[in-house]
């Protein structure tokens, strides 16, 4: 057994559970920080250990570029290449195909791109990403899938679902050859359109794969409405994990429409632009009104730049373009969003949810 | 009794000595990482306490340009701002205002100069920068000279240091009004000049100081003759600090010339440029030959670098611009001068130096 849900809310569709990996327990419900390049940026593995993560999220295209699947596979995986012991999941680089590089063409075969690092010519097939992610060792995979752009006509929608389904039997019969328990989730997509999502979620279902991820670029408020009612289409005994979703205000819904796992680069990105989470609403550590301020970003919270520093330093070191800003606003962010999770969590579990 | 020489070396004018400050007691030889704008760059004072940092220095001149003298007494100076509970030594800002800020103008008053960061007119005089030092709670400050450009002929050499003397006198009467158990040091300049290095000492010396140190642009070439010169006309019992000195390459004779303490932005900016310290010279993580070597920075190092991280890793960090490069490296370097130093002072101790 790869996932077991070991309580059930009451009053929602929530539920704690436990996601076993070869790198160990994964607790559901689980907010997972994004690594892009093999780092969570600006922090230190050391820290992400401190924040109490449980798995970290990497882009199979970034690595695939750099340092590329030869480099990791000679040194046994990702995980020892980053010195990260606990579980990785791999997106299947579609997204970012889509999103970053400079040209692609997509055939049956797969999608050819350039880099938008060098403008190399690089082909993704639903083989080659499956091969990728077990160069990479991966704990999760996802399979090369189509990614909708916002807006889409429904033709449209329909053409990369169908894409996306064919793509997924390819990866699912090359990974079920290959594999030595890493997991592949399938992913729904079907951009706004429910009766897709619902189509998407039979197709997908049909192949029986370990877990099941909702993704697709559909407009903020919809988020919710999409992903509630595509959740509770998905088995109950196997993980659903929302791709790409990880606001708080977003969290508690999402959770209490029955999804166990989130990911998203808000903690990172947001600290950059000196944004920070408290439990009354986001922060920007650029404002004047913090420039004395001698307490914590959030009042009482124990990550270790609440207990060490005051707003007044991080703001300083905002203003003076000193990294260390970038750090503990970092650490403030990712460990807010790991902790809200993981209360949420608690709380199912003594049924206060 | 704020300084003792505990051990002599037989061999040289090397000497290990402990020196008593208001936040603790500094062995030294020591080196001290620059924490410019009150941090250490890409590194959180739990990592400095990791490698054992004794002491840190940070910089007057951009302290008190931002965030500035009002907001660091409000909060109870610099260790608190920053929590840094150990000592702080911060320089004159002389040598800022002469290197950074956009005009300056000097008098017998002081030096008037316009902020790098917005043009705004500025005025240091003796008095308001042991003030700003007395504010920031420097465990050691510095008292405002002028640091002769190079080259400089001798008669410029002289005015600059009879100013500094001059300057010094008044700084000396107002921190002796003051200080709570601060520290001010005199500084020695003269140029490449020994027999103005030698006036220098003795004018110097007359104020009867806690400490002194050695000043100064010099080509690198001559700095160990200038600073072993100098060395050897200070006092026997009062630490010795040589500004802005760090390299591994000089230390070993600045040590064995009779210097305690040594400053330096290297570690912190070589990293920037993906250099590491080794003890068979320096290392460039950039270099196509680290891709794929599994071996730490230095064999047998044990910082937190390289006893967790590839060279291999590191430099991919580099290439893709992440900034855990840039701490990785930093960490190491920071963590091999000051342990450089630290051994010497063991064999010191031991009689091997």
């Amino acid at each position: 057994m790869k996932f077991e849900v070991i309580k059930k809310s009451s009053k929602s569709h929530a539920r704690a559970g436990k996601l076993y990996t070869n790198h160990g327990v994964i607790e559901t419900p689980v907010f997972m920080p994004v690594g892009t390049q093999g780092t969570v940026k600006t922090l230190t593995p050391h820290m992400l250990h401190e924040i109490n993560v449980q798995i970290i999220l990497a882009n199979t295209y970034h690595l695939a570029l750099r340092p590329g699947k030869d480099l990791l596979k000679e040194k046994g995986g990702l995980h020892n290449f980053i010195n990260w012991p606990k579980p990785i999941l791999t997106d299947s680089g579609g997204f970012q195909v889509f999103s970053l590089s400079k040209m692609r063409h997509i055939t049956e075969e797969g999608v050819i791109f350039r880099s938008h690092i060098n403008g190399d010519k690089h082909l993704f097939t639903p083989e080659s990403v499956v091969d990728l992610q077990l160069a990479f060792n991966s704990d999760i995979q996802m399979p090369l899938d189509i990614c909708s752009p916002y807006p889409c006509t429904k033709e449209d929608a329909i053409k990369d679902l169908d894409q996306t389904v064919r793509w997924a039997k390819r990866a699912k019969d090359e990974w079920e050859k290959r594999h030595t328990g890493q997991m592949l989730f399938g992913i729904v997509q079907g951009s706004y359109y429910k009766d897709l999502r619902e189509k998407a979620v039979e197709m997908m279902t049909e192949l029986d794969l370990p877990g099941y991820s909702i993704g697709g670029m559909v407009p903020i408020g919809q988020i919710n409405e999409i992903s509630g009612f595509t959740a509770q289409l998905l088995p109950e005994n196997k993980p659903r994990y929302l791709m790409g979703v990880g606001l708080p205000e977003n969290l508690v819904q999402n959770i209490a429409d029955g999804l166990d796992m989130f990911d998203c680069v808000i903690p990172t990105r947001l600290a950059r632009h000196g944004q920070f989470f408290t439990k009354t609403g986001r922060g920007n550590i650029r404002k004047a009104e913090h420039r004395s301020n001698d307490e914590s970003l959030e009042k009482g919270c124990a990550c270790y730049a609440c207990k060490n520093f005051s707003k007044s330093y991080i703001h300083h070191l905002f203003k003076a373009n000193e990294i260390l800003a970038l750090t503990l606003l970092s650490y403030h962010n990712v460990y807010f969003l790991v902790n809200f999770v993981q209360n949420i969590r608690e709380k199912i579990l003594s049924g206060e949810f």
